[in-house]
Formats: C-alpha cells, sequence, structure tokens
C-alpha cells in the first residue's frame, strides 16, 4: 500500500429478518450498533420498513442514505435511483468508512440490495449478513414444518402467469408462493382449481404486531399487501392446517 | 381450569443458524439464556452440533435431554428414539416447565424437530422461533445473490434421482442442492452433462471457521460432508461466480 492510499470501507448487506426486531441476529445488532453510515431502502412517503426494524439500534448521529424508491406496481425499482445511491455509497467507501446497509429479511433472497451489489461488488469489498427469511417465518406462524425428509420445495413469485405456477406447483412437495399482493384473487382460483385450497396458508406481515395468519379457505379478503406469502403443504407429511388461527 | 390444575409448559423449537453463534437471533439467545430445560439432538459419538452453537449462552445447572440419534446413511431416524424422547419432554411439559429445543438452522427447514413436532403438537402450545438457514448463509459466503425479481427457486435434496434433479433444475433460474455428502461425485457429472458446472458454487459448513467455499468447477474432492450445499445460478442475471474464494 502506497503510503498516502487509503483503505477503502467494506460494504455490508445486513438481513435484519421478517420484521420482529427480536429476529434480527446478534452480528446484524453489532453492526448496526457500531454503525458510522447507513443505507437502507424507503419509500417515497412514511417510514422505510427496514430502518423501522432496527430502529432501536441504529446509533445516535449516524449519517443515513435513504435509497427513495417511489412505490410501483412491478416493484423493479428505476435504475437512475440505484446509480446514484451507489455513486454516493461508493463515495464514502472510498473514504475509508463502512456502509452498513440495512435489508428486510435476507439480503440475498429477493431483495432490493443486489442493485447495490451489482454496481459496487467489482470495486469494493462486500460483506453479506444472512438474515431469517420471510419463508421460515411464515412457516413458524402457520405452525406447520417446511419441509421435511427430501421434499422438494419451489419458491415462487405470484406475478408469474398461471401455467407456470401450476406446473411447479405440481412438481413440488412443498411450495412458498411470494409477493401475494394484487395477485390473491388469481391465486386463489388457480389453488381452488388444482384442489389445493385446504393445504393452503395464507401470512401476512409475518412476526409484526399486526401479522394475519389464516388457512386461505377461510381468507375473506381478495386483498393482499406486497409482503404476503402462501405456503402450499403437499408433501408426504401432508400436514392438515387447524382450522383456526389464533393470531 | 380447576384449582389443582398445572398449567403446562410450552416447548420451543428454536433456529440456531447456520453454525456461527453470532448468527443467531437476539430471540433464540434470550430464551436460551433463560431456559431451565434444553433438548437437543445429538449423535451417538462426539458433540451434539446445535448444543455447540449455542454452548456459551445455555445458563448453568440447567437440565439437559440430549436426542441421541446414530449417525446413519439414510439419517431418518429410527421412530422409537423419537417416542422416548417425546415422551420425556411431555413429562417435563406437563408439570408446567417450558422445554427450549435446540435447532441447527431453522426448526421447519429440513430439521428434525418436526419429529418432535408430529408427536407433541396435539397436546402441547409449541412455539416456533426461525432461523437462519444454511440456503441464505451459502449464499452469502458465495457472493452472490440467490434470487431477484421473478426467480424461481428450487430446493431439491441430494439423495434424490438424476432425472428427478435434472427435471427441477431445468425448470428454476436459482437452485440449491441439500445434503449433498455422498453425492458430491454423482452431482458433479450431472451438472457437467448440464453444462452448469461453472454456475455452481459449493459451501460446507457455512460461517464456521472450518467452512470450505468453493466454485464446483475448481472443487478437487469427491466427498462431502452431511452439511454441504451446491447452488446453481442460472437465472436472468447470470452471476458469474469469481474463480477464487479466499475462504
Amino acid at each position: 500500500m502506497e503510503p498516502d492510499e487509503i483503505m477503502t470501507g467494506t460494504l455490508y448487506g445486513i438481513g435484519l429478518g421478517p420484521g420482529d426486531p427480536e429476529l434480527m441476529t446478534l452480528k446484524a445488532h453489532r453492526l448496526i450498533a457500531s454503525a458510522r453510515v447507513i443505507a437502507y431502502p424507503a419509500p417515497d412517503s412514511g417510514e422505510s420498513f427496514a430502518r423501522s426494524i432496527a430502529s432501536d439500534v441504529i446509533p445516535v448521529g449516524v449519517r443515513e442514505i435513504p435509497i427513495v424508491v417511489p412505490m410501483r406496481v412491478d416493484r423493479f425499482p428505476a435504475q437512475e435511483i440505484y446509480d446514484k445511491a451507489a455513486e454516493e455509497i461508493a463515495a464514502v467507501l472510498a473514504n475509508g468508512e463502512d456502509v452498513v446497509t440495512l435489508c428486510e429479511g435476507d439480503p440475498f433472497f429477493f431483495g432490493s440490495f443486489m442493485y447495490l451489489f451489482e454496481r459496487l461488488s467489482d470495486r469494493f469489498t462486500i460483506e453479506i449478513v444472512p438474515g431469517v427469511t420471510s419463508l421460515t417465518a411464515c412457516a413458524a406462524q402457520l405452525r406447520r414444518p417446511l419441509t421435511a425428509r427430501n421434499d422438494v420445495l419451489t419458491v415462487i413469485p405470484g406475478p408469474l402467469p398461471d401455467a407456470d405456477i401450476r406446473r411447479k406447483i405440481e412438481e413440488a412437495q412443498a411450495v412458498a408462493i411470494m409477493k401475494v399482493g394484487r395477485h390473491l384473487t388469481r391465486l386463489k382460483t388457480l389453488l381452488s382449481d388444482m384442489g389445493l385450497l385446504e393445504k393452503a396458508g395464507y401470512v401476512e406481515r409475518a412476526s409484526l404486531p399486526e401479522q394475519k395468519v389464516h388457512r386461505l379457505i377461510d381468507l375473506e379478503t381478495d386483498t393482499a399487501p406486497y409482503f404476503s406469502m402462501i405456503l402450499i403443504y403437499k408433501g408426504e407429511e401432508a400436514w392438515t392446517l387447524p382450522p383456526s388461527y389464533s393470531s
């Protein structure tokens, strides 16, 4: 290293888990508590979900880089927003400071952290701290084992076409459909056609005070938030979902 | 409640994460630190992996119920061992005490906790604390996003026949093959035939000091431990795995 060369900082992608701050890992807690610069996705109005999970741990006086992504139907953010955020973060890293990025769930499991990763991984050291995913958080709330023995598990984004989803469900023993949101009615119809409505559980906002847990067959609404999931139990165990959930 | 009726205890299934004790959640830490009775799977010789992850947190004087499962090739334990363990745990719960069961990874993600769950869930309150799975821990170590946008992820147990595994890989964008173990050579041949060797990463004992991380194409051994995983990146992103991993 040249005498006047500055060691660049490390970019941390920190999984915060599904929402309950107690489902954060000890490592996430330590890194956030000692952070000097944090970054996180934020909506154009209202609170950042990621920041809210970590809020009790964020030190006073930390520099914050909110990455403001307008809520859009397809949720694939405009590239320019991430270009700009990546350059702001790059400037901090180049100056020798670490940046701790707060990520809902796990950074590499359907997360927006990949948009920073793909812009910065060739220039800077990136460390990923894995987190509890919504996948197992929802299974915990439905109180049925997600996968056992030699089950195949398939995780399917809800926006895919019916024919694709149907074929993938047929091939698996355990199925998670993520990002149910505005696809709820269509997915309920599809699962009803497949005779799977009673084997499907629905969870929204898993582990948060406002979470909802139901058998899909009992769900009376036709609207679901983005953070909602359907789990389907069709393996050899074929766990029966209890008729009522207390939460 | 009758005056002389005892409130039964709660059975906790606690996910400890992939191995690094710092990847335990705050909730797991709290519940283990205040436990009076713990249970955990243990081999017939040597240390329990689950217990070793939590060992610094387990209080002095706690009652321990090791569930000794002989190491067998197929890892599907004899039913009598779990019958006996469940009855020992049931006696504690019936006496009004909680039992904290230590589980590698997540209790409902290919874990042995289901053998207790299926024996006790009709009689006792069971609470699951989800944990970081080996799935995202391995993705973190390979330093490539596991899933993005509308990728389909399929998790396949390594013991399945080649034809099944091939078909499921063809249908997904991201693939995890769990429990590689003695199937390593067969899986390498299959992935080579499919032209996927360079898109596959191999991780064993993720997050532990003795972890190994390689591109599958660079892996020179033909033996793998039970706790090993292959991740295949064939989605739209097609992240190139770097030629060398430092760990």
